[in-house]
């Protein structure tokens, strides 16, 4: 008499290549276009493809005839997991709709009506919720043998078998992954934008889905509303929308347009408000596989933003996101600091690129690379060299402006002073040298916040004017979608743009500069802020790795 | 500038004998004899015996004079963490009583005003939470430098420097290690109880505290009311009440009689009712230090008795109460099965001894070796021979009887099944093999419980009867105060008390048997129900192990 998954006996769970251990997914996906809800939220098998969805578990028996007419076999879970799991009793149905859900919430345990001799019969499991703070995603389902020597007496416990299952952590994919899908926003005033973003998403050989204007509410910040993973059992690979609880006018997208068939969801934080502009997830990144102080991260490790400590101004992260992501232990995040920025995302100063060597580059906003790149044209003799050439209603600017006003130079001095801070904490956290980090030209100004406080951003064009941030980028393969900087023309072309290519051309990486100045950048985002890509899992399994 | 504990740099936490990290105490004991609130409830240090209870932090700055006229140094703690702990500032001040809280709940951030030059300045940090489900029990405060280059910039981030705390987890001591204190109520009827336990309390060599029936109001389970463990750091142990949610007569006791000076309290599970015996701590006892499956537990497991199965009849002890011991790491819990007996207790078939070799044996209660013995009695023509001799309005009953009861031979039978079960949990949670086990021969009997369930318990004196329950004893050093038998005297000794001392004084114990027939026995409990022990903490530091 045992229990099984795939044939062996798991009843215990290990990390690591050596492990052991069965596998669950969250049924948080929609297989049943009809219905609402997701998969996990009703208590019926919807077909053969919600079906595949759950993991199967056999229970083999080989008794006397006549053995259950004084033995009872009982299938149960712990009442503290019962509320994280549903098991599904085949029997003798042919068709899943028909199967019968037998343990879940309220129910943890179900008495089996077996007939005697060599049999064999099929359940179905499904999670219910992902690893969190109070759940650290192992469910044991338990098999007890009763036997009964006398009607007069209890039964007694004759036997235990069980199989542990671990809930799979929900996994961010970097811009090192081959991208599948890009999401982007239709809005007023967007379409040339949308036409090159197209160009991009065929030569990078992906799907490109728009989400219309009457579903966006006029929000074009598809990166801050969502972040794409996936999770992974053996038999079944689901993509997952983590949907940020921002809820700005894309709120619905993740939950209407997104999850789907075979497309799950999850969401964590307050859905009624009393988020700050870091809990969007702009604010949430993920570096490339990485190797830090002797040990291995496979799946990379998660970035996000914080201040860099607690004050009455300061802004956090919402820390129920921040519990959920360190749960899924698989990919460790690391806090960077990013309240230094009007909008506080780490995607205004990081981004990563595929590339030789390591597999990857980091690229870092630098001021000092800017102003390092001026000051040589105007050697050169190009001080009188614009900005902002070819932009309409866009003041231009000459380069010796640029490199003469002290006030600028202290502001991007302060700028570069805390992208240092973050580039020492990229270094030791994910293992870099020096060598692993390109620094991309760009500028920054300060600039009051609405509560009066100063903090980094691009310029505004009707102010001082600054190129856009290239570092905010849409990486699809090797192909980068940059902003289109609007540097000063020399020689006939623009030199900052003529400077990127060289930093990453030689990479491998295709450079395409895309006009996103007044439908984003104006706005305080760029291509990346406006874009939202899947992408394709990673080949390494996560229940191979130690966390 | 650094932060440091006992002159070491300690930001990061790791176990084991090379591990590193700081460690820090719930204050939970209640040093002012006149307050009525544990330690860390209140926002002042007391005096100096408070202090010792803390951890001291101490910060040193080496800087230009005038260093901090342009720079800020604030000690902060993540806000999600800020309720877990309190730091005291000792500034100038020579007296503990006016050292200033600052951070805490509600205080996440403290700018510190400093002088420059050489100068060091102390901290006294106290715990205010015990890990649990979710708070893992690492707590860092963080020191963080600001520069301020000009007014009209934020502040730069220079510097960060962290100390990581872990909470010490609360201990439970097995009855090898020695003891100290022997707690026991004064009940109308348990003065000679109380005069032998006196007796042997003496022989130990250990203190006798004597809850009076005003404060006890008739409760004699002191067992069940408490576990006294302990919480250890390298610079101060502290003896720590675990107070059940049973909450009978002796609620106040823990808190009001045993917290105090250098005696900590900690509780867990609703306050209000809601529990069932299974909450009571005669179902929590810990084994000795064991190896098992190649793991080391230097300080033992934890063990808890539970239900088989769940179901509408079943018990098991409180969600709260599993949790909390659980999230401690350093003892993991073994899970048995109780359930089968009416009151529900693992104390009710198990105790440990220390002993040569392995340096303990585990004690099970055993049906099938009190049958043996009496069958050898029976051959040798003691077949007439009387139970409960010399007690009064007790059925006396003969031997023969006994073995001839086929009803009782069937009850025995099954509880045998319930206790072989557990036998092959523990030997193989706990690493055990046969010879670590001594069978004490016990009857039990099957007894419809208020909810009409068959429970095993010991046989009322007015029914079938039968012998205490040994195996109930306590286990002062090597002197043991067993229940005492009342079993058939044979050549002028009673032969279960014969059979037991031949069993146990050649592992070099004492068996003391103390008649608790009228006072406990005939109420459901036996000796060791009836008092509870306060043993010294291990030698072995609970922060060189690996969890």
């Amino acid at each position: 008499m045992k229990l099984t998954r795939d044939g062996k006996h798991q009843g215990a769970w290990t990390w690591g290549p050596r492990g052991q251990g069965a596998i669950l997914l969250v049924n948080c996906d929609r297989d049943n276009s009809k219905s609402s809800a997701k998969d996990y939220e009703d208590e019926e098998v919807q077909d053969s493809r919600d079906l595949q969805d759950m993991s199967r578990m056999t229970l083999s028996t080989e008794t006397p005839r006549d053995f259950f007419s004084s033995h009872q076999l009982l299938l149960h879970v712990a009442t503290s997991e019962m509320d994280k799991v549903r098991v599904f009793h085949a029997g003798r149905h042919k068709d899943p709709s028909k199967y019968q859900a037998v343990l879940g919430p309220q129910q943890p345990c179900y008495p089996l009506e077996l007939p005697g001799g060599q049999h064999s019969t099929d359940f179905y499991v499904e999670g219910l919720a992902f690893p969190d703070t109070s759940f650290p995603g192992l469910i044991s389902l338990r098999l007890s043998l009763l036997g009964t020597s006398s009607p007069d007496l209890p039964s007694v416990l004759v036997f235990q078998d069980s199989v542990t299952f671990r809930v799979a952590p929900w996994i961010m994919t970097p811009n090192t992954q081959p991208p599948k899908e890009v999401y982007v926003c239709s809005i007023y005033g967007n379409e040339s934008f949308l036409k090159s973003l197209t160009a991009l998403a065929k030569k990078a050989k992906c799907k490109l889905t728009v989400c219309p204007s009457k579903e966006n509410m006029n929000d074009r910040w598809m990166q801050d509303e969502m972040e794409v993973g996936y999770i992974q059992a053996p038999h079944k690979t689901l993509p997952v929308v983590f949907d940020s609880p921002r809820n700005r006018g894309l709120k619905e997208f993740p939950v209407k347009q997104v999850l789907g068939p075979d497309f799950g969801y999850v969401t964590r934080g307050p859905q009624t408000g009393a988020v700050s502009d870091l809990d969007a997830f702009g604010n949430l990144e993920v570096s490339p596989p990485v190797t830090a102080g002797g040990k291995k991260y496979p799946l990379g490790r998660i970035l996000i933003g914080n201040s860099s400590y607690p004050s009455e101004e300061s802004q956090e992260m919402h820390q129920d996101l921040q519990n959920f992501l360190r749960a899924q232990l698989v990919q460790a995040p690391v806090t960077l600091y990013s309240d230094w920025l009007c909008v506080g995302h780490v995607d205004e100063f990081l981004s990563f690129v595929p590339a030789h060597g390591k597999g990857f580059r980091l690229l870092l906003a630098s001021p000092t690379a800017c102003y390092k790149l001026f000051e040589e044209q105007l050697k050169q003799g190009h001080g009188e060299a614009l900005l902002f050439e070819g932009v309409k209603r866009k003041k231009q600017l000459k380069i010796k402006d640029i490199l003469s006003s002290k006030k600028l130079r202290e502001h991007n001095s302060y700028v570069e002073s805390c992208i240092d801070w973050n580039r020492e904490v990229l270094k030791r956290e994910l293992g870099l040298t020096e060598r692993d980090i390109v620094d991309i030209p760009q500028l920054f100004k300060l600039q009051e916040d609405s509560r009066g406080l100063l903090k980094a951003e691009a310029f505004f064009p009707n102010m001082l004017g600054a190129p856009a941030w290239q570092v905010n980028m849409l990486v699809l393969g090797r192909h980068l979608g940059i902003p289109k900087p609007f540097g000063p023309v020399i020689n006939g072309r623009c030199c900052l743009e003529e400077r990127v290519c060289s930093l990453l051309e030689p990479l491998g990486l295709h450079c395409t500069f895309i006009d996103d100045f007044f439908a984003y950048h104006v706005r305080h985002g760029e291509v990346h802020c406006g874009t939202n890509v899947r992408r394709q899992p990673f080949p390494f399994k996560w229940w191979n790795m130690v966390p």
